[in-house]
């Protein structure tokens, strides 16, 4: 049976699973009438939100799809717009579940832990599924119209555009997602924090704050919705990357190369049957311990996919001792290649956890240096984020090195592909975490058994580190993607301009020049994502002491604060604030280039564009890893001394924590993990425009 | 007449200018007893300090010195033992003329603000013009000595790994230097307020505090001697590896290669009388702006330097017209080389007023985000510092592009040269910031009139933005240097290993790993220094809170604390903690190259390593530049606050800027500034792994 064939079936499976699944969580209680209220306030608000963000995006979006259309064809602007469309489907479903389970689980939480779990689990498998669900189909069907409806070689230039404007769909409306999402929700959250708990004295969630909606609906829009528009594409770039590079690379393979080029949906598709096996073992055992119950189901899933892709790979290639053209590798190393993904992913995972989680020294240090006050908590998080690169580095380095020996080129698209295979069960590990974060706030603001807080409490605590883990995955495999995407680009550039001897060695000043721009992108993007989180929660300060002072009524309890007008407030910074860094990758290539070629010729252009990719890549995976990791480990450090350590709530090292958590908070949720996409987009630009420059190759 | 030999006579101008400018100095009022009592503590403890610093040193040195002699021969291993040993020197000197100089400044600002600064300025002057002056003397004497008196020819082997051997040397020192220095006095600020201003409620520089002698000896080992063995460092390097590059790539230059090779040491000589000019122009204006004096004396040095190296060149090469050998290019061209490293040297300067000076938007926005409180603070201080990034990197680009379409690589080492030329002046600016900063300390807890410490204060207050340009300045030759130690590497590889065809391009897998784990290496190093200082402050806090303690009579004023102790503690603390992180870029290189080379074959573990250098310039650019930046800026911040903006001292506003000035305190001084000398290293010791490779192709 036609391999293709069968990936959409997997991924209709995952679909299916999400429609059961949310008849599930739809049909379970939904709380008393107050909760319903909140819970109702924040949907009306991210409902609201999104709205508007797609409208935004949505004006970008057709201006660069009539540019798409002009300089590469038809078939590329609809590839261009599937991407698009499904990654914002991606990010509605996943913020439409999100807030309908946060009241659900706090209403399960009345119950009991296991009760509050499950029903929060299953909120964020719906959106995992549904996000590596969607992103399957959306390049196994595209890909299967093409080359079996419209009767295109598997390796025809146009399926190879399309995918790539496929992707580009997806990074271009992720990377708005990440960040307006991102903005949104560290602006609310700050500016929450800073009037409520430091001026007002109130605590956090109360829900006489003005700003405790949009904070809520922050989690949902920002954590959930912009999460999710972010693994789409990671997803969707990194799958296609590796068939474009098959397409590009595999010479000899002969009739062998459909199966190979399918073969990295097939990996994807028989990884959904996993994560949906893995979703059913996140139990908790007789010890309470919820990251233990995160880690069963995830080790459930990784176990099933070796042997899944071990036959996966055996069937497409029709035996694992196969040739894989002339190339000089079996289908054996490629599965080694896929293993080698998945380890890349439980190692990151666990590197993540020591950096974030209360148990290791990381965090209990900046817990202790919390104690000499603001400045040393900082000072010791800003040295625990510096330090928390090195290990998945390492580990990254590793990962290129094995796969490179095993298969070449070919061998790092695999691992990369197996890595977003099981993205599935990650972001259901991912999207938990708003869902209890809200959960918490409803149980606060509508007044519930103390009880209940503790337990969404003790739910919230591993939303902490399970959020920073899908962004050291999702940059961990971005690192290897992009170096697949620069293949591409090298292997492109060779095809369309034959005659042009580019010179990639660093021995050009051209190539220091453009690793050194590139380089540049993710501290100027990291500087203006942080600006704007800082600049939008200072109106929300600004709107909620205006509240507070034009109605008394509001502190003391009478009456009900503005709750949609600090949200309209947010939701207008946030969309203001998201345009322009969102535009920096997007343009920067091709400034680049032109400015270049302009000075020193094309070929020199050509040169610096590439070097500016790989500067992206080596730039921004370290801004990245140490701002996510950075951020969860100040987090939790609070977190840890709330426990009762260091003095425990309400002392001066808990003072100390807030302080860094407000500042880890836009590096882990708004520049940090908005590089991810920032990284992949400025690759595909690239790409794009070396197939505009020859001149509509593509054009059908 | 021998251009070496003008260039030694120029080099020993400076000294003499430094001698005779100390008697000056000393000659000038030193106070009343108290100042004279607290000065000698401060004088005391420095001289401790670094006798203890420059003996750890001398272990690992000496070692060192014996393995470059096994592997490389005598000769270089004097080269090692003169840069080692001049290196210290340089830091020795500015350290006793600091600690001499601050007293005196007290004294004079009794006087008036003209004579405080006139004080402080020829101290800084003297540290400058020693810096430069042993820095030219070091090159030059070894050189002519090699090739006058030895005979041997300019572009002889030895030579060249004799000038190698000698950068390494000033390098391996002032790694240590910068690091220790920088955690020394950033581990006692930081204690010291902490235990003082934060915990007892004392004022800064309060003689009660047991810790405040030894922040005052901070200033002078860490800002003071560790700058100065950078900048010696960083001079000698520069200028070197510039003549090692020639020597390598100019071809056909026959009679004339000679005088082009002694250019660079005859252009550092001419500026030092530049610069010995333009200290006599910083002089108040009628509107007794202190930045603009130091303005007045640097402009004045850059302008009279482009004259002089005009001639320098005109009369080296025997015409601006003359070809250089057969590359294409004439004096002409190296002239505009040179006159474009003195622009960039205006530019980084101007850009670095811009993000640190209390008169402009970034620190502004700061002290702005105080007011919301610590975290807001911290991270628009944070946004600042990855913002500060950019604009240097674009000057740094458009310098790597002017000066290679000029005159390639060699255009690059003279813009590179130039700059260092002007070193004089520069640290002067720098080294006159520790003077005024001990100044006020001394006036504080001599209990001398108010209006002394305001006038100190002035000074001071330039001595941020003044410090933060030495800093941005020396990172930024270190990006032109690194390409120059680049391409000395990748020559000599060829020359030494003909028949390994090494791939350099970005396409080879190893290159990206290279490139990515040399980018790790600041990260992995400033987290160690932030650990570092964060470790050895709280010992600090530990200690005072033990005095305080045990003699309530500090506190009351009736008992001397034991400054002694305290400065003794920081001492063992410093010299500890900067041993492992200084190894981290010497070893880095070998076990990159090693383990490459046992994967994947010696070629593949040579393109590792040139990666590996890169990586270590694209990653330490930035992370040097946003550290010294951001901190500064935080650090001004603070002081704009006090001045009476955004509600003044002890406001809640200036609370959050005291959070933010400490955690950009081991950003800026500790972690920030050793970066410079980090990349460096790990250059030179590539090319002597080089060298030792070959199987001592340079023994003599």
């Amino acid at each position: 049976m036609d391999l293709v064939l069968i990936s959409i079936v997997l991924g209709l499976l995952a679909v299916v699973y999400g429609v059961f699944t949310s008849s599930q969580v739809l049909g379970a209680s939904a709380g008393n009438e107050k909760m319903q209220e909140i819970a109702g306030a924040i949907q009306e608000g991210a409902k609201a939100y999104l709205g508007r963000q797609y409208r935004t995006i949505a004006m970008v979006g057709v201006v660069v799809a009539v540019l798409v259309g002009v300089f590469l064809g038809l078939t590329s602007a609809i590839g261009f717009v599937i991407g698009a469309v499904l990654s914002g489907v991606a990010g509605y479903i996943g913020m439409n579940i999100s807030v309908r389970a946060n009241v659900r689980t706090a209403a399960a939480a009345e119950k009991g832990l296991q009760d509050g779990l499950t029903m929060a689990f299953r909120a964020g498998a719906i959106t995992g599924l549904l996000v590596a669900g969607l992103a399957l189909l959306a390049i196994a069907v595209f890909y299967y119209y093409l080359t079996r409806v419209q009767g295109m070689a598997v390796n025809d230039r146009t399926v190879i555009d399309a995918l790539v404007a496929l992707a580009f769909g997806a990074s271009l409306i992720s990377i708005f997602a990440r960040l307006g999402g991102g903005i949104f929700t560290k602006a609310a959250d700050v500016g929450a924090d800073l009037v409520g708990k430091v001026e007002a004295g109130i605590p956090e969630d109360d829900p006489r704050n003005p700003a405790v909606i949009a904070d809520n609906v922050g989690d949902n829009v920002g954590d959930c919705a912009g999460m999710a528009a972010d693994l789409f594409e990671t997803y969707v770039v990194t799958v296609g990357a590796t068939m474009v590079l098959i397409a590009l690379l595999v010479k000899g393979a002969g009739e062998a190369l459909a199966p190979l080029m399918a073969l990295p949906l097939f990996i994807g598709g028989v990884c959904i049957v996993a994560s949906i096996i893995g979703t059913y073992f996140v139990k908790l055992g007789s010890s309470n311990n919820v990251m233990g119950a995160m880690y069963k189901g995830f080790g459930i899933t990784a176990v099933i996919s070796a042997f899944l892709i071990w036959f996966a790979t055996d069937y497409a290639l029709g035996g694992m001792e196969t040739e894989i053209g002339d190339n000089g590798y079996t289908g054996r190393a490629l599965f080694y290649c896929s293993f080698l993904g998945l380890a890349i992913t439980g190692l990151i995972i666990w590197i993540t956890e020591y950096y974030t989680g209360t148990n290791y020294r990381p965090v209990r240090s900046i817990a202790k240096a919390s104690e000499t006050g603001h400045g040393t908590n900082v000072i010791q998080g800003l040295a625990i984020s510096l330090e928390a690169t090195a290990l998945p580095t390492l580990v990254i380095v590793a990962g290129i090195i094995i796969a490179y020996q095993l298969a070449g080129l070919i061998g790092i698209g695999f691992a990369a592909t197996a890595m977003l295979a099981l993205a599935g069960m990650v972001v259901a590990l991912d999207a938990y975490g708003p869902v209890t974060d809200n959960a918490g706030g409803i149980a606060e603001m509508a007044g519930l058994d103390e009880s209940v807080r503790e337990k969404t409490d003790l739910l919230d605590a591993v939303g902490n580190t399970t959020k920073a883990v899908t962004k050291g995955y999702a940059i961990g495999s971005a690192g290897l993607a992009a170096l697949v995407l620069f293949a591409a680009y090298t292997t492109d550039l060779r095809e369309f301009f034959p005659n042009v001897t580019v010179d990639f060695s660093l021995e050009n000043p051209y190539v220091i020049v453009g690793l050194l721009l590139g380089a540049l992108l993710p501290y100027l993007f990291g500087a203006m994502g942080m600006t704007a989180v800082g600049r939008a929660a200072g109106d929300v300060v600004k709107d909620v002491r205006d509240q507070f002072a034009n109605d008394p009524g509001i502190m003391a309890g009478t009456s009900r604060p503005n709750y949609a007008r600090t949200v309209d407030l947010v939701t207008k910074a946030a969309i203001k604030e998201m345009i322009i860094p969102s535009l920096l990758p997007v343009l920067a290539p091709i400034v680049v280039y032109f400015v270049i070629s302009w000075i020193a010729g094309e070929a020199n252009g050509f040169a610096a564009l590439g070097a500016l990719l790989l500067g992206v890549i080596v730039g921004g995976l370290f801004v990245a890893l140490s701002m996510t990791a950075g951020g969860g480990a100040w987090d939790n450090a609070k977190k840890y001394i709330e426990d009762g350590n260091h003095g425990g709530k309400g002392s001066d090292a808990h003072h100390a924590a807030v302080t860094g958590d407000t500042v880890g908070d836009p590096y882990k949720d708004t520049a940090g993990p908005a590089v991810n996409p920032m990284i992949k987009i400025t690759n595909i630009v690239a790409l794009l425009l070396l197939a505009t420059l020859a001149g509509g190759h593509a054009a059908m």
